[in-house]
């Protein structure tokens, strides 16, 4: 903490690949300790002696340093920001193709392992914050109705895609593991569709 | 595999804790190899360098010895087992409950605590064996309805229950991870009870 209060005075000017690094070593933990709404590009510029600035330039937002502090391989808003046209009553089908597609892309050994290396660590708050505060933000808003139970709706949502991906991607349980996307989503398309629009839970 | 042809004959005379230990290590590495079904205590005594009757006198069962090998709190086919004699189109909502109570219990800790260690490994045969071949073993049969459905059945049954565990113990995800077991059951009881006697997946 000590170098929240003397940015840039430390005397460290580091290269662009230490100053890169300083950056995001500072963007995991902070983001780690408070989660994403609360963590500050200020802060985080602070924490790595450099400029807020220099934090921008590297890495553009704050939803983007986040991206490459926990080494996604994708920027799963994006992904994410495909569904705010679908409408509600096909969400659950259209998420499910979405997040699953990326999982059995070339891109979901990257997914993977970001997500074996966040249970296995002792940093549940990055991949609490990561789902709820970056991935589901905008659903949750769509499908708060009634009123306020838009974070239990995809509470339970990400409960159900949490276990597939475990099931399917991590330990391998067939037939769920080899099973075509479409039976997937014929199966487990239902249940998320039921926990977004369905009884308030 | 060297001790395989010569257990007993090593040499070794480990005492009581020293073989104890030997059997557990051999069983670790043999049901993460090969499954539960596939293990045979007779492999893991040789590997152990003892007779198999001290594995079962020390023991047990093959399940039991599973159990001790991974660390269980508890033995969850004796958990499970209450659950025979539910009514099938009672089942989600007891598998719920039931499974739910124990990591909400005292005993939960040591469960979650088993399960990130095995996530986190490089032992997804274990996590699979157990969940499949230990834990969902004779909920399997009883669903096979068509025949051939039981195994995908209990996959999505298991993908569910999985993704609450990590959200409700391991991440915490609210409001789900305080969720009162009522209104958890209300939630997700009908997603296992779908999964589990719902249309074919």
């Amino acid at each position: 903490m000590t170098a929240v209060d003397s940015p840039g005075r430390t005397g460290r000017r580091p290269g662009n690949s230490g100053a890169r690094t300083a950056i995001l070593t500072a963007a995991r933990s902070r983001f780690a300790e408070v989660g994403f709404d609360k963590a500050s590009i200020r802060f985080i510029a602070a924490s790595a002696g450099v400029d807020p600035a220099l934090v921008h330039h590297y890495f553009g937002t704050k939803r983007e340093l986040f991206v490459a502090a926990v080494d996604l391989p994708v920027d799963p808003a994006v992904v994410i920001g495909a569904l705010d046209a679908v409408p509600l009553d096909q969400l659950g089908e259209q998420l499910l193709r979405t997040v699953v597609g990326i999982w059995d892309s070339p891109l979901g050994e990257g997914a993977v392992a970001a997500f074996r290396s966040i249970v296995s660590g002792d940093e549940p708050t990055l991949l609490r914050t990561f789902l709820i505060d970056v991935v589901l933000k905008n659903i949750r808003d769509r499908v708060d109705s009634p009123q306020g139970s838009g974070s239990a709706r995809v509470a339970l949502v990400a409960s159900q895609m949490l276990g597939v991906l475990i099931a399917r991607k991590v330990i391998g349980i067939e037939p769920l593991a080899s099973m075509p996307i479409d039976a997937l989503a014929a199966a487990v398309a239902p249940t998320l569709q039921r926990y977004l629009t369905g009884p308030t839970p």
